[in-house]
């Protein structure tokens, strides 16, 4: 039985190297079945309940998409024309959008503490609702990014990162830039860089963090990417300068995020409702921001890397200079070059989320996929 | 030929008591094949389309997965972003969204004499429609709450019921006592209760209607409780004392409603679109409620019910004292204590509607759940 | 391998005749097959995205029911609640949304110049991310209304027109009025007069084209419908009486457009972010379309068709006089006569559409129609 049949994807550093090393395994023998036509149709009913606390595109279609392939029909609780404010408990809301469903999907990344926190309160009270036996079968929470981490995500990036190294074990002693950029925008959640210092640190990768002095991480991520790069012979280092961490690169990943402390108190103003200090702070992370705009991916800074040529990596969508902003985390020139490569990197997003609901819901999911493949039966006609 | 088939199913007074228990036994039916986990699919393609015109999020989700355990796709008909504004007739839109579906379900139970009405006239545009030849098929219409009835919610109720005390003969001379109780808002509708009185009346129930002095329901559903009462052998009666309903009852509802008269108020305010006195009816409105907070499910008055362990059955989301209100409809103890129940009990309404989907499309739904069974396949793997 | 297969359907006038004839012909196959009950399932699973930049029920309903009729999930992009504000391009957008997706559909008429230029942008960015191995597939873009053409609307109406005169050979020589009427309302997009006028020329109508002085539609419309009536032996000519288009006309479509030098001005005035000129441009507007109340079609007028009984044709929903507005496009009693057929014409777009997809998906769509009818699944059961 497969360590996560019957449970959920929260956080990366949760589950052992194994467990992910077959979740990527599964996404590519996904993305393989569907490269060849064949049908990945394990559901012939079913939920894929997807809660979005925040925008989202991609990761919204992922979603939808990879429940899809797998004969999933999704659906947005919607909590605007829900009667969730109207005194509902989240224990009562996950049962009640848990008795026919395999699957939710949870972005909640605005406020710091409380994202995962919510997820984890979603996945007891299923789990809670099944051991008493009011849900036929227990729905899988997968975190669609949270305050701690976009797993989702970081394991769309590592399986790029196997396809263009040409393996998970081609990454030991690689180096992986993960920097902070400018960008004219505030607030952006800090679950992609630390999910990318927590996960990348697992497979013997040399990970250096860059940020201006006071962009600091959530501090317990930081701690799992030391122990991670400590168990694999790998390394974590920090700096506070964008050209040393470019410096003889394999992989660079330029991305803005809000200091730990700005998002703090942020969490604590909107807590206190007192929306007059938000703009002040806005306007003081948005001026501490602009002290940085040096901070920015320039053809210059690339040609610091192995070879002038770094794998450039984004979750997208990046801050442009001069195509989305007047200065943003990447200029023009890198971003065009480097452009199909940041799609191909998100374009394996579904086939994580797909295998993820594999895992989580198949005891034998490798029987389940051998199947899938003799079977040969095609996705169309 | 099952008298529900090709037809809706909008008030269960309308219906003969043998084609309730129908809804029961497959409803209950389809539970089974779904605990087994075998596929309910008994559509290719098709469409279930909703139409929600006040929030909603566990009716909504059952709306959707009872489609989905069938096979059918779900959307929702956003009169916000749709056309119909645009000088739209019900009879046409009724047609347009009827093509290629199956069912329609309907929540309008803001407004008194509306929401039946409005539910009636779709179902008529839909049968004209297709009398016609303009549809290929007449798609059922489900009322998913009106000004009238909350049928899927009520015959959810009865399906709990048969099973706690061990079948639809075993409610004969069980005492229900429907109680009004104390809410910190107001219009809340009446469809709920109403709904429970003209149901359980039918199967030989006691069944005590109890609420402060002017709380009273629409005259006609008192008079389908009364008339089904004496029909069936049992009884109903009213109440103005929440202890005496409560009295060696096996089991107890209680749930907050509007006064008729100020629903009635609350309909031709909006009509007349006079905004400034809906505040002034807010205001007299709770004020009025203030008075009953004593009308509160207590552990004390609990003690009063048979034995002293009455079912208690709610709808959710019910106003807790001290957990989402200050003092609400059931303190927390006795929620707290009813809460798995509560939960089972909301469990069943996905089976309800997709059992009314079964009965009103298929001509011999016995035939296709045999077939069901017999073909054993999953609904994963 | 027909023309359609891995391309896009943005505007009639792009594709030969006998490209539109196919299409006709697979929708009226698919027509076929959902009368008889069988399922035109094709595919196992597969996404059908949509976008919509402007209100719609009845083109959402056929979009999601035409991909449902072929096993197809739909979604809507969202475009309030996605990212796509945060600085994404269209290219970027594109494939996000792509990666296991067969169709995306999109309506985008309310600004001259930009609807087609934004789904030519879609369809390249999504053919250039199939040719560069981005995605394993090339989604096809269908036009569900551009500032061009409204293509799925008329290919119903045409295909309305065969079954209504027997054939596509028999709409030769009947003449057709394609007439502006008058509306309480302003800015209607000139997509579906474009669309008429230039689909209904290619196969030999008298095609006139009424409207008063100044409404006129874009002119390369005009040129196209001029080419084709020349080409197809048929005729096309324009009048400033409603009367004189209406004597001795087959077919009469009475529906109101704005001037396309309003349509031109609103398209400045908004991207010049000038609010108060929109109230102006819209007082304008409506006074001058109030000196055309007379523009309406009554049974006066209809009796002036030929023999007194052309066919009355609208894309819905129509401002009808004493019952959507006071003064509107079609008198209460001549759309009371012909609304059936306005529902039957209306009830070949999800057919439309659905062929569409068949067309751009499969190399051979005659092979999948013959598959689908030797098989005989059926749709439910």
């Amino acid at each position: 039985m497969n360590p996560l049949y019957d449970g959920d994807f929260l956080l990366t550093w949760e589950h052992d190297a194994a467990t992910l090393r077959a979740v990527l395994e599964t996404a590519g023998a996904l993305e393989e079945l569907a490269r060849e036509g064949r049908s990945a149709r394990v559901f012939d009913t079913g939920l894929g309940i997807s809660i979005f606390r925040d925008n989202s595109t991609r990761t919204r279609y992922a979603f939808r998409a990879g429940c899809n392939l797998l004969g999933l029909m999704t659906e947005e609780l919607d909590e605007s024309t829900s009667q969730i404010a109207h005194g509902e408990t989240v224990r009562e809301t996950a049962t009640m959008i848990g008795f026919l469903t395999e699957v939710v999907g949870i972005r909640d990344d605005m406020f710091l503490g409380e994202g995962d926190r919510y997820q984890r309160e979603v996945a007891a009270a299923l789990a809670a609702s099944h051991r008493e036996g009011v849900l036929m079968q227990r729905p899988a929470v997968i975190n669609l990014q949270s305050d701690l981490d976009h797993p989702t995500q970081a394991m769309a990036d590592l399986l790029h990162l196997t396809q263009v190294f040409g393996g998970l074990d081609k990454l030991k002693g690689k180096k992986l830039a993960m920097s902070w950029a400018y960008s004219p925008s505030y607030g952006k959640p800090l679950s992609v860089p630390q999910g990318i210092i927590a996960l990348m640190t697992r497979f013997g990768m040399e990970v250096v963090l860059a940020h201006p002095p006071g962009y600091d991480l959530v501090d317990d991520t930081l701690a799992v990417a030391r122990r991670f790069a400590g168990e694999a012979g790998g390394s974590f280092t920090e700096s506070d300068s964008m050209e040393a961490a470019f410096e003889g690169a394999d992989v660079v990943y330029p991305k803005s995020w809000a200091p730990v402390a700005v998002m703090r108190e942020r969490t604590r103003i909107l807590r206190a409702n007192e929306r007059e200090k938000l703009k002040d702070l806005e306007r003081e992370a948005l001026a501490t921001n602009a002290q940085h705009k040096d901070w920015e991916c320039t053809e210059a800074l690339m040609r610091r890397t192995n070879g002038g040529k770094a794998l450039y990596m984004h979750c997208l969508p990046a801050d442009v200079t001069d195509v989305s902003c007047a200065a943003g985390e990447v200029s023009k020139a890198v971003f065009e070059k480097a452009r199909l490569d940041t799609y191909r990197e998100a374009g394996h997003k579904p086939f994580i989320i797909a295998a993820l609901v594999l895992l989580t819901r198949f005891a034998d999911p490798g029987a389940v996929l051998a199947r899938l493949r003799s079977a040969g039966r095609a996705r169309r006609g």
